[in-house]
């Protein structure tokens, strides 16, 4: 299940927020204006603007992940300048998630996971994916549909959930 | 898992939500205006208002937890109208969810959940908690912190996480 919410789930989101930056692009060339800009665009002037959401949502995901299965993460220096850029961090993050699979989490639940602003306390595995990862990667992904829907980009909430499995009854 | 990712995190977030619309309800004192504004306030003109953000992430957790045990959820109408209507909402939900207990989710992962929109099609649980039920209730709760941020009022990350279980490493 670990595997499934934290790798699974991620690789969908990211995924998902990826198509929601293609929308934007498609906006702003129908606006003709340069689709960057939105990467600026923030709801609050205290708050990370869009490539920032983006980039943490890409890190919260790629380190939680490592931290879960003892891994070092790849590092991914914050100079994206471009749409184009963006959309890459995103790629690169989903390849790296790719490699992960369930058994590399055996033990994750009970691991003692901490960060460096945690000055050496930890949670367990299992709060940390619960409590910790999971709500982080929904917030930069929901705040960047967000940033996107107030800036007029036709985004909706099919875009943020991703298509869904769904299965027919089997007949009577 | 499934009881802890759906029903603890579910209540742990609409205690933060409710936390959240009492900060709101703080800035409006400060700034001597009506709190109840805020509830009508969206960051798209096609968005939902942020009394019906409250209003849907209550019933996605409420009856998403209520099909992953095979129960009937209580119906609660949307007739509220003040931030004091929306805060005694989410307090009928996390008082519902308290009722649960990790037993009910017996059978949970492979029971089909379906919903008047799909047709007659259906996810099995534990798709349908990983795929909708969590990602909806996040965005629904993310969302309602995005508009209170717009709207200046002080809010932050840790208020939509809500506290850790940090633990001390133990003494060597």
């Amino acid at each position: 299940m670990l595997y499934d919410l934290t790798v699974t789930q991620s690789i969908r989101m990211l995924q998902n927020l990826d198509r929601c930056l293609d929308k934007a692009s498609a906006f702003a060339e129908a606006k003709k204006f340069e689709a960057d800009v939105l990467l600026g665009s923030r709801l609050a002037p205290d708050q990370f603007n869009l490539l920032r959401q983006v980039q943490v949502a890409c890190d919260t995901a790629k380190a939680g992940v490592a931290r879960l299965t003892g891994q070092e993460p790849p590092a991914h220096p914050d100079d994206e300048k471009t749409m184009a850029d963006a959309k890459a961090r995103i790629a690169k993050v989903i390849a790296y998630l790719q490699t992960f699979k369930p058994e590399h989490f055996a033990g994750a639940e009970e691991r003692h996971i901490t960060q460096p602003r945690w000055a050496g306390k930890y949670l367990n595995g299992k709060e940390f994916a619960l409590m910790h990862l999971v709500p982080n990667v929904y917030f930069h992904v929901a705040t960047s549909y967000a940033i996107l829907r107030h800036n007029g980009v036709d985004v909706g909430k099919k875009d943020y959930l991703g298509a869904m499995p769904y299965k027919e009854p089997a007949a009577k």
